[in-house]
């Protein structure tokens, strides 16, 4: 059996109580490491669930080798925030109905859940977009945010990040990417370390947040939409 | 300190083990009973949480009787999924804020993170729609899935319901409003229980789901947009 069991966004008690009773009775617990940034360390999660940690990487993943055992053991694989935050694990499930492994998904919250702390409503969000490191040709993100505000929604930009080599896109990196393909004189969200006890939300012009500087990660945007007037009453709290 | 508690979706051990943790330094444990289906019996919960909970409906929650007692006391409020389903949540964040009441939000899995299963990527859902019981005249749904499908993207459709009546809108009659407003020859993702044991999930066209029966609640629709192969290939596994 394959558990695949979201961690949530913070510290290693954000697993839930199935979660967590999946991972002590599993054989070999793996940790996919290369979609998220986990906020905790290695460490404190061994210590809880009692086991070894074994970090596997996006090459491992992808090879299919966490299924290997999972014919007739029991294999855990930790995912920061929730399981379906990457199209990666859609494969992984779709490789265990071709062999025919059994798996067990433990949903956790994700940064889709954690960003309504902001005020705005999740119901409210047209597509998400993301803004890559390399982005000197890449128009994506201005035509989904162009896209969203014609229908008055909400655009959440989620960052790049490579956490093997410690490397994440700052909303300042983000922001100069707008400014630069001509999004200006916009107000928008500036979300850190959602769902943690580090959390920072400013809400502001992209030109004032420009000047901040913002140093807990994860880091995300949020260019907002229509407004409906419990929204902006809650992001007033936001502003400095 | 107001504790705002996701219990995810399924049983009573989905909660995380921060919040169980939280719950049981409450003086006080309100189980908000209106906007969602609970999949496990309260007593259930009163066991893992050794503690009685009182049920609060839309009236008491809007009445922000729950911020009466958490000046000076732990207060918990738990949300059937996670913390931010609903305006009325968010609302009552506004509320401590104004009032200088501490809140401590713990996230969960909501129906946004378990729709996932699908095989649909999240991240390609537009604006997310809802179908009333009174829908004679309401057209809003049909032009959030003609806004998203002209972008390609995902639609889900949660489906109107009233847990303190028992009374919970099914996918059958979904599929009827969506066939009355002329969307037709179209293939959907009939969903009930997601996130639980009692998961179904059908791919099928409108006019072939409408034949099935679903006995499972909740349950909600999804009409895809412009298919991934990665997607199509799981949702194959969900055709009859």
């Amino acid at each position: 059996m394959l558990y695949i069991i979201g961690l949530g966004l913070n510290n290693e008690k954000d697993i839930t109580v199935n979660g967590l009773e999946a991972v002590k009775k599993c054989d070999l617990v793996y940790l996919e490491n290369y979609t998220s940034k986990l906020q905790v360390s290695v460490d404190k999660l061994e210590k809880l669930y009692n086991k070894k940690i074994i970090l596997a990487d996006r090459e491992f993943v992808e090879s299919n080798k966490v299924l290997e055992n999972a014919k007739d053991k029991n294999i855990a694989l930790l995912i920061t925030g929730d399981v379906f935050s990457a199209t990666t694990h859609i494969q992984l499930i779709l490789e265990c109905r071709k062999l025919g492994i059994k798996y067990n998904v433990i949903n956790n919250a994700s940064i889709l859940n954690a960003v309504g702390i902001t005020g705005l409503e999740l119901y409210k969000f047209g597509k998400i977009t993301s803004i890559p490191f390399d982005n000197e040709n890449i128009k994506t993100p201005i035509e989904v945010l162009n896209d969203n505000l014609k229908l008055g929604l909400h655009t959440l930009f989620l960052l790049d990040l490579n956490p093997n080599k410690n490397k994440f896109m700052t909303i300042n990196e983000a922001i100069n990417y707008l400014i630069k393909n001509k999004i200006k004189n916009m107000k928008a969200v500036a979300c850190c370390a959602l769902g943690s006890e580090n959390e920072i939300i400013k809400y502001d012009s992209l030109e004032n947040l420009q000047k901040q500087k913002f140093n807990k990660f994860p880091q995300c945007l949020t260019i907002p939409g229509k407004l409906h007037f419990v929204e902006e009453e809650m992001l007033k709290w936001y502003t400095n």
